[in-house]
């Protein structure tokens, strides 16, 4: 098994880095020829989705129709008053799961992975496995 | 490892297709009596979810909610008009994992697992890995 | 492969039940060094999502926004009058995958295992499968 960790920093409040790219080289870097590849984000205010990375106005999308539907500015009991970037990180989830075929993750044509980040700007880590 | 790819036609624009009665011939193909079983959507207007597949009353009511939580004609950016079924792909997720024992997938008596078509009608591909 | 099954009982129609003691008390009872964990609820009116359990304000305001965006008393087909609760259960999906390292649970600092009930008080289970 290979174990990797990516660590990042976002720049906004929320947003979606591609991360498609560096999960690719790990899986590269294992040797696998199959398996699954899971990336798990260990954060509780940040989630991770895959998505299309052709258009960044899709990722711009995503990150208002969450703001509209879990506004930053509700009443919420959280002290801490990040409470829309706890709930958004529950909606997109906390890892994805991706096959390793012939060396390379099973993603369609326009799909990438995002680390999806509610509560920035911060330093984050992004756990990535392979199991061969 | 088994892995096998479906195809379907989905037939409307929003749209969820019944796939366990598929997804459990795959792993009773694959001779798995254990394991995890993973059901990949490699695309970015579709999703995959796990409900009730008994009374065809409740995928109408996801299908409706989603339509009121992401209403189709919002302002979005994304220049293809397409960018709810985006989002909608992002809250079901792209892939459901469930276990396998006695080379039975260990669902639940209500449930079954979806295709979760939101930017239909298109042929689309899911695909079904069993990982002993 | 260790199996193991958790009954629980929820006492409220909306709840989220940590759960992370008893998953990794599965994982070290495994024996398992490295792998993944499987967390797989095994019904549609509930599901479970990772999420911080440091302060139980997180999980109500969670609960909270959830049911704002589905409402419990809006217009549904489903005649047995849960459909929010269906449809809370596919938001938040039915599994969450972890990976173990030197024999646990990689969680962040804050990070917590809930099931969540949408349609309680019930009787629940849920299936627990370490993959070394």
């Amino acid at each position: 098994m290979q174990m990797k960790n990516l660590s990042l920093q976002t720049s906004r409040r929320d947003e979606l880095v591609d991360l498609t790219r560096e999960v690719q080289g790990i899986v590269s870097g294992s040797g696998a020829r199959d398996g699954l590849c899971l990336v798990f984000v260990p954060h509780t205010t940040a989630g991770v989705t895959i998505n299309e990375h052709a258009d960044a106005d899709v990722a711009w999308d995503i990150l208002d129709s969450l703001n509209r539907q879990v506004p930053w500015g509700d009443s919420y009991r959280h002290g801490e008053g990040n409470s829309a970037a706890h709930i958004k990180a529950s909606l997109m989830g906390s890892s994805v799961t991706v096959p390793i075929e012939a060396g390379r993750l099973a993603l369609g044509t326009w799909q990438g992975i995002f680390f999806a980040e509610f509560d920035g700007p911060r330093s984050r880590q992004v756990l990535v496995r392979v199991y061969p």
